[in-house]
Protein backbone atom coordinates (compact mmCIF):
# COMPACT_ATOMS: atom_id res chain seq x y z
CA UNK A 1 0.00 0.00 0.00
CA UNK A 2 1.15 3.52 -0.82
CA UNK A 3 1.66 6.01 1.34
CA UNK A 4 -0.85 8.24 -0.76
CA UNK A 5 -3.85 5.86 0.43
CA UNK A 6 -3.42 7.53 3.62
CA UNK A 7 -3.45 11.47 2.68
CA UNK A 8 -6.81 13.67 3.34
CA UNK A 9 -6.56 16.25 0.44
CA UNK A 10 -10.05 16.92 0.73
CA UNK A 11 -13.55 15.60 2.70
CA UNK A 12 -15.39 14.70 0.47
CA UNK A 13 -16.02 11.11 0.91
CA UNK A 14 -13.57 11.05 3.39
CA UNK A 15 -14.83 8.06 6.15
CA UNK A 16 -12.46 7.11 9.06
CA UNK A 17 -14.22 3.83 9.00
CA UNK A 18 -12.13 2.88 5.50
CA UNK A 19 -9.38 2.99 7.88
CA UNK A 20 -8.34 0.17 10.00
CA UNK A 21 -6.26 1.27 13.37
CA UNK A 22 -5.31 -2.50 14.01
CA UNK A 23 -3.52 -2.07 10.08
CA UNK A 24 0.01 -2.25 9.15
CA UNK A 25 0.00 -1.14 5.50
CA UNK A 26 3.40 0.07 5.55
CA UNK A 27 5.28 -3.05 7.83
CA UNK A 28 8.26 -4.78 6.08
CA UNK A 29 6.27 -7.44 8.76
CA UNK A 30 9.33 -8.06 11.65
CA UNK A 31 9.37 -5.51 13.80
CA UNK A 32 13.29 -5.43 13.87
CA UNK A 33 12.58 -4.70 9.86
CA UNK A 34 10.53 -1.34 10.53
CA UNK A 35 12.57 -0.55 13.15
CA UNK A 36 15.75 -0.47 11.20
CA UNK A 37 13.88 1.81 8.86
CA UNK A 38 13.00 4.31 11.38
CA UNK A 39 16.75 4.41 11.92
CA UNK A 40 17.33 4.77 8.51
CA UNK A 41 15.08 7.13 7.25
CA UNK A 42 15.67 9.48 10.46
CA UNK A 43 19.67 9.33 9.74
CA UNK A 44 18.60 11.26 6.29
CA UNK A 45 15.92 13.05 7.79
CA UNK A 46 18.82 14.13 10.02
CA UNK A 47 20.63 14.97 7.26
CA UNK A 48 18.14 17.38 5.23
CA UNK A 49 17.16 18.83 8.55
CA UNK A 50 20.64 20.57 8.64
CA UNK A 51 20.54 21.76 5.37
CA UNK A 52 16.80 23.02 6.28
CA UNK A 53 17.89 24.89 9.30
CA UNK A 54 20.85 26.33 7.52
CA UNK A 55 18.93 27.15 4.98
CA UNK A 56 16.46 29.29 7.43
CA UNK A 57 13.74 30.14 4.69
CA UNK A 58 10.77 27.96 4.78
CA UNK A 59 8.89 25.98 8.05
CA UNK A 60 8.06 23.00 8.79
CA UNK A 61 5.23 22.63 11.35
CA UNK A 62 3.70 18.53 12.00
CA UNK A 63 0.51 18.40 14.03
CA UNK A 64 -0.03 15.26 15.82
CA UNK A 65 -3.54 15.05 17.39
CA UNK A 66 -5.16 11.52 18.28
CA UNK A 67 -7.50 10.38 21.20
CA UNK A 68 -5.49 9.71 24.81
CA UNK A 69 -3.02 7.44 25.06
CA UNK A 70 -3.03 7.12 20.82
CA UNK A 71 0.92 7.61 20.70
CA UNK A 72 1.50 11.61 20.66
CA UNK A 73 4.48 11.29 23.15
CA UNK A 74 5.77 8.18 21.74
CA UNK A 75 5.45 9.52 18.50
CA UNK A 76 7.78 12.69 19.50
CA UNK A 77 10.56 10.51 20.85
CA UNK A 78 10.45 7.41 18.51
CA UNK A 79 10.36 9.90 15.34
CA UNK A 80 11.65 13.30 16.41
CA UNK A 81 14.30 12.62 18.58
CA UNK A 82 16.56 11.94 15.62
CA UNK A 83 16.49 15.90 14.69
CA UNK A 84 19.02 18.23 16.34
CA UNK A 85 17.36 19.81 18.83
CA UNK A 86 18.38 23.57 17.87
CA UNK A 87 16.21 23.50 14.93
CA UNK A 88 13.10 21.23 16.47
CA UNK A 89 10.62 22.66 18.69
CA UNK A 90 7.89 21.22 20.79
CA UNK A 91 4.68 22.47 21.70
CA UNK A 92 2.20 20.51 23.60
CA UNK A 93 -1.01 21.94 24.38
CA UNK A 94 -2.54 21.88 27.57
CA UNK A 95 -6.11 23.05 29.07
CA UNK A 96 -6.11 26.83 28.31
CA UNK A 97 -5.32 29.39 31.02
CA UNK A 98 -7.66 32.07 31.82
CA UNK A 99 -4.81 34.31 29.90
CA UNK A 100 -5.48 32.33 26.72
CA UNK A 101 -8.82 31.97 27.27
CA UNK A 102 -9.14 35.66 27.69
CA UNK A 103 -7.93 35.78 23.91
CA UNK A 104 -9.26 33.72 20.86
CA UNK A 105 -7.94 29.80 20.38
CA UNK A 106 -6.06 30.73 17.67
CA UNK A 107 -4.07 32.85 19.58
CA UNK A 108 -1.82 30.64 21.32
CA UNK A 109 -1.07 28.24 18.51
CA UNK A 110 -0.13 31.15 16.62
CA UNK A 111 2.32 32.30 18.69
CA UNK A 112 4.04 29.28 18.45
CA UNK A 113 4.43 28.57 14.77
CA UNK A 114 7.58 28.06 13.26
CA UNK A 115 10.34 30.80 12.57
CA UNK A 116 12.54 30.15 9.31
CA UNK A 117 14.32 26.97 9.39
CA UNK A 118 12.65 25.60 12.08
CA UNK A 119 10.42 22.32 12.61
CA UNK A 120 7.79 22.65 15.59
CA UNK A 121 5.72 19.91 16.43
CA UNK A 122 2.35 20.56 18.39
CA UNK A 123 1.67 17.85 20.47
CA UNK A 124 -1.91 18.86 20.66
CA UNK A 125 -3.41 22.09 18.82
CA UNK A 126 -5.99 24.13 18.11
CA UNK A 127 -7.94 20.92 16.62
CA UNK A 128 -9.00 20.20 20.19
CA UNK A 129 -11.25 23.36 19.69
CA UNK A 130 -13.45 21.48 17.52
CA UNK A 131 -13.45 18.29 19.44
CA UNK A 132 -13.48 18.25 23.11
CA UNK A 133 -15.56 21.12 22.95
CA UNK A 134 -17.92 19.89 20.43
CA UNK A 135 -18.29 16.59 21.78
CA UNK A 136 -18.93 18.33 24.95
CA UNK A 137 -22.00 20.80 23.58
CA UNK A 138 -19.81 23.40 24.59
CA UNK A 139 -19.82 24.73 21.14
CA UNK A 140 -23.04 24.34 18.87
CA UNK A 141 -22.89 23.47 14.91
CA UNK A 142 -22.65 26.78 13.66
CA UNK A 143 -19.81 27.92 15.78
CA UNK A 144 -18.21 24.71 15.04
CA UNK A 145 -18.52 25.61 11.21
CA UNK A 146 -17.04 28.63 11.25
CA UNK A 147 -13.96 27.14 13.41
CA UNK A 148 -13.66 24.94 10.64
CA UNK A 149 -13.69 27.72 8.45
CA UNK A 150 -11.22 30.10 10.58
CA UNK A 151 -8.98 26.98 10.77
CA UNK A 152 -8.60 26.36 6.84
CA UNK A 153 -8.44 30.33 6.53
CA UNK A 154 -5.58 29.91 9.41
CA UNK A 155 -3.34 27.22 8.33
CA UNK A 156 -3.89 28.61 4.62
CA UNK A 157 -2.48 32.08 6.04
CA UNK A 158 0.48 29.70 7.04
CA UNK A 159 1.00 27.93 4.38
CA UNK A 160 0.98 30.42 2.08
CA UNK A 161 3.90 32.58 3.71
CA UNK A 162 6.14 29.57 3.71
CA UNK A 163 5.02 26.84 6.28
CA UNK A 164 4.71 23.42 5.15
CA UNK A 165 1.65 21.94 7.46
CA UNK A 166 1.62 18.10 7.60
CA UNK A 167 -1.46 16.41 10.14
CA UNK A 168 -1.39 13.52 11.48
CA UNK A 169 -4.52 11.89 13.14
CA UNK A 170 -3.15 8.81 15.30
CA UNK A 171 -5.63 6.38 14.71
CA UNK A 172 -6.36 4.05 17.63
CA UNK A 173 -9.25 1.38 18.25
CA UNK A 174 -11.41 1.10 21.34
CA UNK A 175 -9.34 -2.37 22.56
CA UNK A 176 -5.95 -0.83 22.05
CA UNK A 177 -7.35 2.16 23.82
CA UNK A 178 -8.37 -0.04 26.67
CA UNK A 179 -5.28 -2.15 26.63
CA UNK A 180 -2.86 0.87 27.07
CA UNK A 181 -5.21 2.55 30.05
CA UNK A 182 -4.70 -0.83 31.90
CA UNK A 183 -1.30 -1.12 31.42
CA UNK A 184 -0.92 2.42 32.91
CA UNK A 185 -2.88 1.51 36.00
CA UNK A 186 -1.27 -1.47 36.19
CA UNK A 187 2.41 0.12 36.16
CA UNK A 188 2.95 2.51 38.96
CA UNK A 189 5.49 4.47 37.17
CA UNK A 190 3.28 5.07 35.10
CA UNK A 191 0.21 6.45 37.09
CA UNK A 192 1.86 10.32 36.72
CA UNK A 193 0.94 10.04 33.00
CA UNK A 194 -3.19 8.47 33.74
CA UNK A 195 -5.49 10.77 34.88
CA UNK A 196 -8.71 9.90 35.79
CA UNK A 197 -10.17 12.29 32.96
CA UNK A 198 -9.16 10.07 30.14
CA UNK A 199 -12.12 6.85 31.28
CA UNK A 200 -14.15 9.81 31.58
CA UNK A 201 -13.96 11.11 27.93
CA UNK A 202 -13.37 7.00 26.63
CA UNK A 203 -17.66 7.06 26.99
CA UNK A 204 -17.66 9.76 24.50
CA UNK A 205 -15.67 7.32 22.17
CA UNK A 206 -17.64 6.92 19.42
CA UNK A 207 -18.81 10.98 19.66
CA UNK A 208 -14.86 11.22 19.20
CA UNK A 209 -14.46 9.89 16.29
CA UNK A 210 -17.32 11.47 14.30
CA UNK A 211 -15.90 14.64 15.56
CA UNK A 212 -12.54 13.50 14.03
CA UNK A 213 -14.09 12.58 11.08
CA UNK A 214 -15.88 15.62 10.34
CA UNK A 215 -12.81 17.72 11.85
CA UNK A 216 -10.49 16.26 9.00
CA UNK A 217 -12.91 16.58 6.59
CA UNK A 218 -13.54 20.05 6.88
CA UNK A 219 -9.88 20.20 6.97
CA UNK A 220 -8.40 18.09 4.60
CA UNK A 221 -6.63 20.23 1.38
CA UNK A 222 -4.00 19.83 -1.05
CA UNK A 223 -1.95 22.42 0.86
CA UNK A 224 -2.66 21.13 4.26
CA UNK A 225 -3.55 17.69 3.82
CA UNK A 226 -4.15 15.35 7.26
CA UNK A 227 -2.94 11.88 7.05
CA UNK A 228 -4.84 9.35 8.94
CA UNK A 229 -1.81 6.99 10.77
CA UNK A 230 -2.93 3.55 11.71
CA UNK A 231 -1.43 3.68 15.18
CA UNK A 232 -2.41 0.20 16.62
CA UNK A 233 1.31 -0.93 16.49
CA UNK A 234 3.61 1.44 18.05
CA UNK A 235 6.04 0.64 15.18
CA UNK A 236 4.15 1.28 12.37
CA UNK A 237 2.89 4.45 13.66
CA UNK A 238 6.84 5.42 13.58
CA UNK A 239 7.20 3.95 10.36
CA UNK A 240 4.69 5.82 8.80
CA UNK A 241 5.31 9.38 10.46
CA UNK A 242 8.82 8.77 9.13
CA UNK A 243 7.79 8.03 5.84
CA UNK A 244 5.35 10.99 5.65
CA UNK A 245 8.45 13.12 6.90
CA UNK A 246 10.69 11.74 4.58
CA UNK A 247 8.47 12.43 1.63
CA UNK A 248 7.87 16.10 2.87
CA UNK A 249 11.65 16.42 2.77
CA UNK A 250 11.79 14.92 -0.78
CA UNK A 251 9.49 17.94 -2.05
CA UNK A 252 10.81 20.46 -0.45
CA UNK A 253 14.38 19.56 -1.03
CA UNK A 254 16.04 21.78 1.07
CA UNK A 255 19.37 23.80 0.06
CA UNK A 256 22.44 25.62 1.65
CA UNK A 257 21.91 29.17 0.94
CA UNK A 258 24.76 30.12 -2.21
CA UNK A 259 27.94 30.33 -1.21
CA UNK A 260 30.11 33.94 -0.52
CA UNK A 261 32.92 34.38 -2.53
CA UNK A 262 33.86 37.34 -1.33
CA UNK A 263 34.79 35.36 1.69
CA UNK A 264 37.55 33.74 -0.35
CA UNK A 265 39.40 37.33 0.02
CA UNK A 266 39.32 37.21 3.95
CA UNK A 267 42.55 36.51 5.88
CA UNK A 268 41.99 35.31 9.34
CA UNK A 269 44.41 37.00 12.03
CA UNK B 1 41.77 15.14 37.34
CA UNK B 2 38.46 15.49 38.33
CA UNK B 3 35.31 17.32 37.53
CA UNK B 4 35.49 19.13 40.47
CA UNK B 5 38.63 21.10 39.32
CA UNK B 6 36.80 22.29 36.56
CA UNK B 7 33.63 23.68 38.82
CA UNK B 8 34.07 27.10 39.58
CA UNK B 9 32.11 28.15 42.70
CA UNK B 10 33.80 31.50 43.98
CA UNK B 11 35.29 34.40 42.03
CA UNK B 12 38.73 34.66 44.68
CA UNK B 13 41.32 33.72 42.79
CA UNK B 14 40.30 32.62 39.66
CA UNK B 15 42.05 32.66 36.87
CA UNK B 16 41.28 31.44 33.38
CA UNK B 17 44.72 31.37 32.63
CA UNK B 18 45.16 28.84 34.84
CA UNK B 19 43.24 26.38 32.30
CA UNK B 20 44.15 25.25 28.77
CA UNK B 21 41.97 24.94 26.43
CA UNK B 22 44.09 22.41 24.40
CA UNK B 23 43.92 20.39 27.25
CA UNK B 24 41.92 17.11 27.73
CA UNK B 25 41.99 16.45 31.55
CA UNK B 26 38.86 14.28 30.73
CA UNK B 27 40.01 12.11 27.66
CA UNK B 28 39.98 8.39 27.97
CA UNK B 29 42.63 8.70 25.27
CA UNK B 30 41.88 7.42 22.02
CA UNK B 31 38.82 9.66 20.11
CA UNK B 32 36.33 6.29 20.21
CA UNK B 33 36.73 5.78 23.40
CA UNK B 34 35.66 8.85 24.51
CA UNK B 35 32.83 9.15 21.74
CA UNK B 36 32.11 5.83 23.41
CA UNK B 37 31.74 7.40 26.84
CA UNK B 38 29.22 10.05 25.99
CA UNK B 39 26.85 7.46 24.27
CA UNK B 40 26.77 5.38 27.28
CA UNK B 41 26.24 9.02 29.25
CA UNK B 42 23.45 9.54 26.90
CA UNK B 43 22.19 7.10 27.51
CA UNK B 44 21.84 6.99 31.22
CA UNK B 45 20.61 10.52 31.24
CA UNK B 46 17.85 9.37 28.29
CA UNK B 47 16.29 7.66 31.32
CA UNK B 48 16.93 10.17 33.80
CA UNK B 49 15.48 12.84 31.88
CA UNK B 50 11.96 10.71 31.46
CA UNK B 51 12.21 10.12 35.11
CA UNK B 52 12.58 14.03 35.83
CA UNK B 53 9.84 15.04 33.54
CA UNK B 54 7.59 12.67 34.90
CA UNK B 55 8.69 14.15 38.72
CA UNK B 56 7.19 17.56 36.85
CA UNK B 57 8.60 19.04 40.11
CA UNK B 58 12.45 20.75 39.44
CA UNK B 59 13.64 22.73 36.77
CA UNK B 60 17.30 22.12 34.77
CA UNK B 61 18.77 25.37 33.03
CA UNK B 62 21.83 24.94 31.49
CA UNK B 63 23.61 28.38 30.18
CA UNK B 64 26.28 27.68 26.94
CA UNK B 65 28.49 30.46 26.68
CA UNK B 66 31.91 30.77 24.96
CA UNK B 67 33.88 32.87 21.81
CA UNK B 68 32.54 32.12 18.21
CA UNK B 69 33.17 28.85 17.30
CA UNK B 70 33.39 27.65 20.46
CA UNK B 71 31.22 24.97 19.64
CA UNK B 72 27.75 25.77 21.37
CA UNK B 73 25.29 24.84 18.72
CA UNK B 74 27.86 21.53 18.06
CA UNK B 75 27.30 20.48 22.02
CA UNK B 76 23.33 21.26 21.64
CA UNK B 77 23.66 18.24 19.03
CA UNK B 78 26.62 16.40 20.06
CA UNK B 79 24.84 15.78 24.17
CA UNK B 80 21.70 16.77 24.32
CA UNK B 81 20.13 15.12 21.71
CA UNK B 82 20.02 12.27 23.41
CA UNK B 83 17.24 14.33 25.31
CA UNK B 84 13.16 13.60 24.91
CA UNK B 85 12.12 16.33 22.70
CA UNK B 86 9.08 16.81 24.72
CA UNK B 87 11.24 17.55 27.96
CA UNK B 88 14.19 19.70 26.06
CA UNK B 89 14.18 23.12 25.01
CA UNK B 90 16.66 24.99 23.62
CA UNK B 91 17.06 28.85 23.03
CA UNK B 92 19.26 30.60 20.92
CA UNK B 93 19.58 34.34 22.16
CA UNK B 94 20.32 36.87 19.20
CA UNK B 95 21.01 40.37 19.40
CA UNK B 96 17.60 41.68 21.00
CA UNK B 97 15.10 43.05 19.08
CA UNK B 98 13.64 46.78 19.72
CA UNK B 99 11.01 44.65 21.46
CA UNK B 100 13.64 43.39 23.80
CA UNK B 101 15.72 45.99 24.43
CA UNK B 102 12.58 48.31 25.30
CA UNK B 103 12.46 45.73 28.21
CA UNK B 104 15.43 45.60 30.69
CA UNK B 105 18.29 42.52 29.45
CA UNK B 106 16.78 39.96 31.95
CA UNK B 107 12.98 40.20 30.27
CA UNK B 108 13.58 37.88 27.33
CA UNK B 109 15.67 35.73 29.28
CA UNK B 110 13.38 35.31 32.74
CA UNK B 111 10.51 34.50 29.61
CA UNK B 112 12.29 31.36 28.37
CA UNK B 113 13.60 30.10 31.43
CA UNK B 114 12.50 26.21 32.29
CA UNK B 115 9.43 24.66 33.45
CA UNK B 116 8.43 22.10 36.13
CA UNK B 117 10.51 18.50 34.68
CA UNK B 118 11.98 20.73 31.70
CA UNK B 119 15.71 20.93 30.27
CA UNK B 120 16.46 24.22 28.62
CA UNK B 121 19.62 24.76 27.23
CA UNK B 122 20.27 28.44 27.02
CA UNK B 123 22.84 29.14 23.43
CA UNK B 124 23.89 32.18 24.69
CA UNK B 125 22.31 34.15 27.56
CA UNK B 126 22.36 37.18 30.00
CA UNK B 127 25.63 36.66 29.94
CA UNK B 128 25.85 38.71 26.59
CA UNK B 129 25.17 41.59 28.35
CA UNK B 130 28.10 41.97 30.82
CA UNK B 131 30.44 40.45 27.55
CA UNK B 132 29.88 42.48 24.04
CA UNK B 133 28.79 45.26 25.89
CA UNK B 134 31.73 45.85 28.49
CA UNK B 135 34.64 44.83 25.22
CA UNK B 136 33.22 47.51 23.43
CA UNK B 137 32.03 50.12 26.17
CA UNK B 138 28.80 50.42 25.67
CA UNK B 139 28.32 49.46 29.33
CA UNK B 140 31.18 51.43 31.72
CA UNK B 141 32.44 49.55 34.95
CA UNK B 142 29.96 50.76 37.76
CA UNK B 143 27.19 49.35 35.41
CA UNK B 144 28.44 46.44 34.52
CA UNK B 145 28.89 45.77 38.68
CA UNK B 146 25.52 46.32 38.88
CA UNK B 147 24.33 43.84 36.56
CA UNK B 148 26.79 40.84 37.96
CA UNK B 149 24.71 41.77 41.15
CA UNK B 150 21.64 41.67 39.36
CA UNK B 151 22.46 38.50 37.48
CA UNK B 152 23.45 37.23 40.60
CA UNK B 153 20.35 37.97 42.66
CA UNK B 154 18.28 36.41 39.50
CA UNK B 155 19.91 33.25 39.34
CA UNK B 156 19.57 32.69 43.17
CA UNK B 157 15.77 33.39 43.10
CA UNK B 158 15.81 30.87 40.31
CA UNK B 159 17.60 28.50 42.30
CA UNK B 160 15.76 29.06 45.53
CA UNK B 161 12.55 28.13 43.12
CA UNK B 162 13.69 25.03 42.16
CA UNK B 163 16.00 25.45 39.39
CA UNK B 164 19.38 23.77 39.03
CA UNK B 165 21.65 26.42 36.65
CA UNK B 166 25.20 24.79 35.23
CA UNK B 167 27.20 27.65 33.44
CA UNK B 168 29.57 26.23 30.90
CA UNK B 169 32.10 28.16 29.43
CA UNK B 170 33.30 25.98 26.27
CA UNK B 171 36.80 27.08 26.54
CA UNK B 172 39.22 27.64 23.32
CA UNK B 173 42.12 28.64 22.01
CA UNK B 174 42.97 31.70 19.37
CA UNK B 175 44.70 29.63 17.58
CA UNK B 176 41.57 27.11 17.39
CA UNK B 177 39.24 29.58 16.52
CA UNK B 178 41.45 30.83 13.43
CA UNK B 179 41.18 27.21 12.51
CA UNK B 180 37.33 27.41 12.73
CA UNK B 181 36.92 30.01 11.05
CA UNK B 182 39.35 29.24 8.10
CA UNK B 183 37.28 25.89 7.98
CA UNK B 184 33.89 27.88 7.32
CA UNK B 185 35.48 30.34 5.12
CA UNK B 186 37.08 27.52 3.03
CA UNK B 187 33.65 25.37 2.90
CA UNK B 188 31.08 26.73 1.04
CA UNK B 189 28.41 24.63 2.74
CA UNK B 190 29.59 26.45 5.95
CA UNK B 191 29.55 30.24 4.43
CA UNK B 192 26.20 30.66 5.81
CA UNK B 193 27.80 30.12 8.97
CA UNK B 194 30.21 32.57 8.71
CA UNK B 195 29.56 36.40 9.54
CA UNK B 196 32.25 38.86 9.19
CA UNK B 197 31.22 40.43 12.26
CA UNK B 198 32.74 37.20 13.97
CA UNK B 199 36.81 38.55 12.35
CA UNK B 200 36.26 41.66 13.73
CA UNK B 201 35.13 40.56 17.30
CA UNK B 202 38.21 38.22 17.08
CA UNK B 203 40.40 41.34 17.19
CA UNK B 204 38.72 42.39 20.86
CA UNK B 205 40.40 38.67 21.82
CA UNK B 206 42.03 39.74 24.72
CA UNK B 207 39.82 41.79 26.18
CA UNK B 208 36.95 39.36 25.73
CA UNK B 209 39.09 36.35 27.92
CA UNK B 210 39.33 39.67 30.55
CA UNK B 211 35.38 40.03 30.19
CA UNK B 212 34.71 36.44 30.44
CA UNK B 213 37.54 36.17 33.84
CA UNK B 214 36.04 39.00 35.19
CA UNK B 215 32.18 37.74 34.92
CA UNK B 216 32.55 34.26 35.68
CA UNK B 217 34.13 35.51 38.58
CA UNK B 218 32.08 37.56 39.76
CA UNK B 219 28.94 35.34 39.04
CA UNK B 220 30.17 31.58 40.31
CA UNK B 221 28.45 31.04 43.27
CA UNK B 222 28.31 27.17 45.21
CA UNK B 223 23.97 27.29 43.95
CA UNK B 224 25.08 28.55 40.04
CA UNK B 225 28.49 27.34 39.67
CA UNK B 226 30.52 27.99 35.98
CA UNK B 227 32.81 24.74 34.43
CA UNK B 228 35.25 25.72 32.22
CA UNK B 229 35.04 23.28 29.59
CA UNK B 230 38.69 22.63 27.49
CA UNK B 231 37.16 22.96 24.18
CA UNK B 232 39.46 23.03 21.57
CA UNK B 233 38.97 19.31 21.50
CA UNK B 234 35.25 19.00 20.37
CA UNK B 235 34.90 15.43 21.51
CA UNK B 236 37.04 16.15 25.11
CA UNK B 237 34.01 18.75 25.33
CA UNK B 238 31.39 16.51 24.66
CA UNK B 239 32.71 14.08 27.23
CA UNK B 240 32.77 16.83 30.17
CA UNK B 241 29.69 18.45 29.22
CA UNK B 242 28.33 15.08 29.28
CA UNK B 243 29.89 14.42 32.27
CA UNK B 244 28.78 17.58 33.90
CA UNK B 245 25.27 16.58 33.44
CA UNK B 246 25.54 13.00 35.04
CA UNK B 247 26.85 14.73 37.77
CA UNK B 248 23.96 17.24 37.98
CA UNK B 249 21.37 14.07 37.61
CA UNK B 250 23.39 11.93 40.48
CA UNK B 251 22.55 14.65 42.32
CA UNK B 252 19.00 15.45 42.11
CA UNK B 253 18.21 12.16 41.74
CA UNK B 254 14.71 12.31 40.02
CA UNK B 255 11.73 9.76 41.24
CA UNK B 256 8.76 8.96 40.04
CA UNK B 257 5.51 10.30 41.46
CA UNK B 258 4.22 8.26 43.95
CA UNK B 259 1.85 5.82 42.55
CA UNK B 260 -1.92 6.59 42.87
CA UNK B 261 -3.20 2.90 44.82
CA UNK B 262 -6.88 4.01 43.92
CA UNK B 263 -6.66 3.50 40.57
CA UNK B 264 -6.18 -0.19 41.01
CA UNK B 265 -10.24 0.18 41.63
CA UNK B 266 -10.59 1.69 38.34
CA UNK B 267 -11.86 -0.35 35.73
CA UNK B 268 -11.48 0.40 32.48
CA UNK B 269 -14.66 -0.40 29.99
Amino acid sequence: MNLDDFRITAGKSFKLADFSAKSKPLSGGAKAIDQARVAEISEWLDAQQDIFYAEHSRKLLVILQGMDTSGKDGTVRGVFRSFDPLGLRVVSFKSPTPEELARDYLWRVHAQVPRKGEIVVFNRSHYEDVLITRVHGWIDDAECARRYRQIRAFEQMLAETGTTIVKCFLHISKDEQKERLEQRIGDPQKHWKFDAQDLAERKFWHEYQQAYEDAIAATATPECPWYIVPADSKTHRNVMVAEILRAVFARLKPEYPPPKPELAKLVVE
